[in-house]
């Protein structure tokens, strides 16, 4: 049961962001810009960065979502199911599998990202600025997790409940749309 | 030396949020509407809360700027160091001592926090809204405190820096200020 009084058909993010809509218009305006906006990252890659960050947090409702939403670009399931549970050998770029060590670290701790591994990033051709959007990335799918879990919001079990929220999260990105809200 | 080139004379979070404005611009709205809009917590009990889930990340530039926010805000220093030092003799309400744990459960995992402290919080007259601000300002400190310590921003260890940010903070809140960015 969520900790706070929340609409009983809106799980997870969902919920929250329709309790307080003015600090929800903030929240979804940045990761839109992050996670949607111009990037020479692509939307995939983004996503796999709210993936690894969400799945460190342990948040399931998060971990589950963006991995949908992760699959649906990349029109398969593998990559992100290696990328969690091997990086190494995960079908991505050089260059992103140190972002997303980048991203695993700051989940932990933004103390945790040495000279070191910017240094290898910076030689595999990642910019100043992917660097930037990846560690903005990670610290924002932390408040996401925190929300998520710290108010105890409605964690579903049933797959296909993901399944249509990466959906919606494709087509529709993260700003506000009425097909998110409408009662099932 | 940060690792990405920022402006030198905009230690912390203010070269961050000059170096990429289209994504600090919500990262203000919501701070300013989460602890400057109107709330039943006072703007200096918003600003404990900052502090507390700051000095739980050991990022020292956050700790520093707020702890400035909140002495300036309640017109001594012994408040925020007792909440610090000795939550449980500081001498704030018992609602903000259980917010303050709170918040301190956020800073380390949202799982944390269990439904007997908000029990705890509700029997002392914490509103759904309070917790659900006090989870969300938690939150985004995180972020906050990842952001800057991600991407090694400089930390000035001068004390009159932060008196003069806190200053900024209190008189001006969070909003882009053309006295925030102009060289010293």
């Amino acid at each position: 049961m969520p900790h706070i009084s929340l609409e009983e058909h809106l799980p997870g993010i969902t919920g929250l962001l329709e309790y307080r809509l003015d600090t929800a218009y903030p929240i979804r305006d940045l990761t839109q810009i992050l996670l949607r906006g111009e990037s020479t990252l692509t939307q995939a890659e983004r996503e796999l960065i709210a993936t690894v960050v969400s799945a460190g947090n342990e948040c399931k409702f998060c971990t589950s979502a963006h991995t949908a939403a992760a699959d649906i670009l990349l029109g398969e399931c593998n990559t992100t199911q290696m990328v969690l549970q091997d990086l190494e050998n995960a079908p991505v770029s050089d260059k992103m599998k140190v972002l997303l060590q980048i991203a695993r670290k700051v989940q932990i701790s933004g103390k945790r990202v040495s000279p070191s591994i910017i240094e290898k990033a910076k030689s595999l051709g990642a910019t100043d600025l992917e660097i930037h959007d990846t560690v903005l990335i990670a610290a924002l799918f932390c408040l996401y997790n925190k929300y998520v879990d710290g108010l105890a919001s409605i964690t579903p079990n049933d797959p296909a409940y993901y399944q249509s929220l990466g959906n919606k999260i494709v087509s529709q990105g993260y700003l506000r749309s009425p097909q998110l809200i409408k009662k099932p």
